[in-house]
């Protein structure tokens, strides 16, 4: 007999988990994430799942049922740094567990069930978020991503081997049960939501140069420091998506550098921006980058913005979502927006209809130790998985 | 017969020289500084200078002439991160070349000449500056340093067996001779000029402490991102310092996790502030320290401040300046302060009376690849050198 949901859960807690923080470090193609790629496998073995892999380190356990198009359903197994427990890992436990269910209720599917993992969704370790979606998709080919590189100058190439993916070919609706990042379904008093849209959002470089210089001999007014270009900057974007109504954050940040006694020469910023709407998120980012080379122009400094990601706005399937929605016992389940990106988004643009599934947050913390769902609440995302698998393989 | 000067610098100039900056990463006890060590104890051995070390990694080379209380010139070997050729080697390159100078010239001096090289003068690795020459004058207790940690989480202990130092034991008179890292001999056409003071100057850690979120689910005004706050605090630092005509500089930053869609849960950024007093250091650290918590208070984030380093104003004897500096052919060589910390700092405070001789630097820059002396000005500071030696040693 396999495993249930709450034996997985607790078989997957200690693994990356920081003695520290409590946060999670599941970094693709590493350590961790590896035994988590590891585990599904064996796992779909236990239920018989019929494993099948791509040339990217995606992969689908196969429930060989009925015929048509299928209906796969999964989310992912890397974290950010120091995030949370749920934010990916949720989705594939319930995608199995919800399989264990319709079996133990002897449902018996008239279409292929199957259950997904792909890799880098959060873009955490090669700078590009759902990269595994986007390759199965081909929405990122093999060219341009296998010469993306991590933080220590590896090549994505060096650690997966690439080529193509079939995984997606006889997909023909897509669910990912995600863990809510906000506090929308705590508001409205319900366990589980239904996706409508995804904003659209984006990664951008932030390279301010200066000169290095020594900190204590040089003058303040001969000093050409791009800290305080990104220091101006950094709050301008704070401001900017205040007053708009949207979100920008400068979360990660690299200085040469980095010495204390030293002005540095260099400070590398990633702004992460979304916006209820793509000519919002332009716009956005056109100001603070506006904001920011005045601010060069000011401090002898220059910056150049450049896009590493941008994603557009994806509305889901709105037939589809409301398919899903309606008619439960306690009524309908809310239909929110959500300022994540997931792979489901990529699943959808490329033309396979698709919904999400949240379970509640109450915390509405996410990508941090502090995101939180009930062991109530999970069983209930299993249980609202399997139903709509069930609706959607008949 | 010994390496002469140029010969010295040019066998030097590849050692831990970054092939894409120019600049160099001499951390102490590492690699490149580990092979400065070698090679100084090398060409004190072609000498005939008796090489003495202490516990801490401090070392001299003893000239055995004359008797009385010794003169001890010297520099460092280590260097900042991405740092130019000249702050420390110089020192180190022209005493010994001084020597052979001195010799060449058939001068036996009346006291012990030494020549010194004292480890960690930069603070770059286990963030206290002047480590050895604090160690050997009993300014740190080897108690308190050995827990000092580099950025690997590394203690000092364990790469230096630590004890006590009787180096400085017999030592009557210091001369330090650095690149200057300002362009006042520059402004004054002179290419040797020697100290007056050093102003005080302090590194201060300073922790903001938020909570981790979402970069893109969580909305501005429900997040609490320290990343904010050191930006502001940055700017604050900046204004401060240039309206009270001081230094104040954030060239150093940690962020946790550093992700780019993830809201930081922590920035730690370190200070180096430096005042024409001491008084005007403590105001000035803590106005930055008020305005820093004041936007805390409004960022939802918190920030506490801790002194690493704290160094007085050091005023060399004005007596051995005003000798040290009088009747050269050609004028006497001006006398300037240095915002720079030193050894010649520490062992003047130590109560050695203590001496240093700058070389013009034509950028004006330091602690960068573009930190410059010219041959013809280095070789006047040998000869100044020599000098100066000459008759502090009758």
């Amino acid at each position: 007999m396999p495993d249930d949901f709450e034996r997985m859960w607790t078989d997957l807690a200690p693994v990356g988990r920081s003695a520290t923080s409590g946060g999670y470090f599941r970094q693709p193609f590493a350590s961790a994430e590896r035994e988590l790629a590891a585990w599904f496998v064996e796992q779909c073995a236990a239920r018989g799942l019929r494993v099948e892999s791509d040339d990217f380190g995606n992969v689908v356990g196969w429930w060989d049922v009925g015929d048509g198009p299928a209906v796969l359903t999964g989310s992912h197994l890397d974290s950010v740094l120091d995030g949370g427990a749920y934010d990916g890992p949720l989705g594939v436990v319930a995608a199995l567990a919800a399989v264990d269910l319709m079996r133990s209720r002897g449902v018996v599917p008239n279409r292929p069930v199957g259950v997904s993992v792909f890799v880098e969704e959060e873009g955490s370790r090669f700078g590009l978020a759902c990269l595994g979606s986007r390759l199965a998709t081909g929405a990122t080919s093999w060219e341009s991503a296998r010469e993306l590189r991590d933080r220590d100058g590896v090549p994505l190439g060096d650690v997966v081997g690439g080529g193509s993916s079939t995984l997606l070919d006889g997909v023909g609706t897509f669910v990912e049960l995600h863990v809510e990042q906000g506090r929308d379904l705590v508001d409205r008093g319900a366990a589980i939501g239904v996706a409508s849209e995804i904003w659209p959002h984006g990664r951008y470089r932030f390279d301010f140069t200066g000169s290095a210089n020594h900190a204590g001999t040089t003058r303040m007014e001969d000093r050409q420091d791009p800290m305080l270009t990104y220091a101006m900057t950094a709050l301008a974007a704070n401001k900017q998506a205040r007053v708009a109504g949207q979100r920008a954050t400068f979360g990660r940040i690299a200085v040469e550098p980095n010495g204390t006694n030293a002005v540095p020469s260099r400070v590398t910023a990633w702004l992460d921006a979304r916006c209820s709407t793509d000519d919002a998120l332009a716009s956005l980012v056109d100001e603070i980058t506006r904001q920011g080379s005045e601010r060069a122009g000011r401090d002898g400094t220059s910056l150049s913005v450049t896009a590493e990601s941008v994603s557009g706005s994806v509305a889901f399937s709105p037939a589809l979502a409301a398919d899903v929605a309606a008619d439960h016992e306690g009524g309908d389940w809310p239909v929110i927006p959500t300022q994540a990106g997931h792979d489901a988004g990529i699943l959808s643009a490329a033309g396979i209809p698709t919904a999400m599934l949240f379970v509640r947050n109450p915390t509405g913390i996410s990508h941090s130790p502090l995101e939180e769902a009930s062991v109530a609440d999970c069983l209930v995302g299993v249980s609202a998985l399997a139903d709509t698998l069930d609706r959607l393989a008949r």
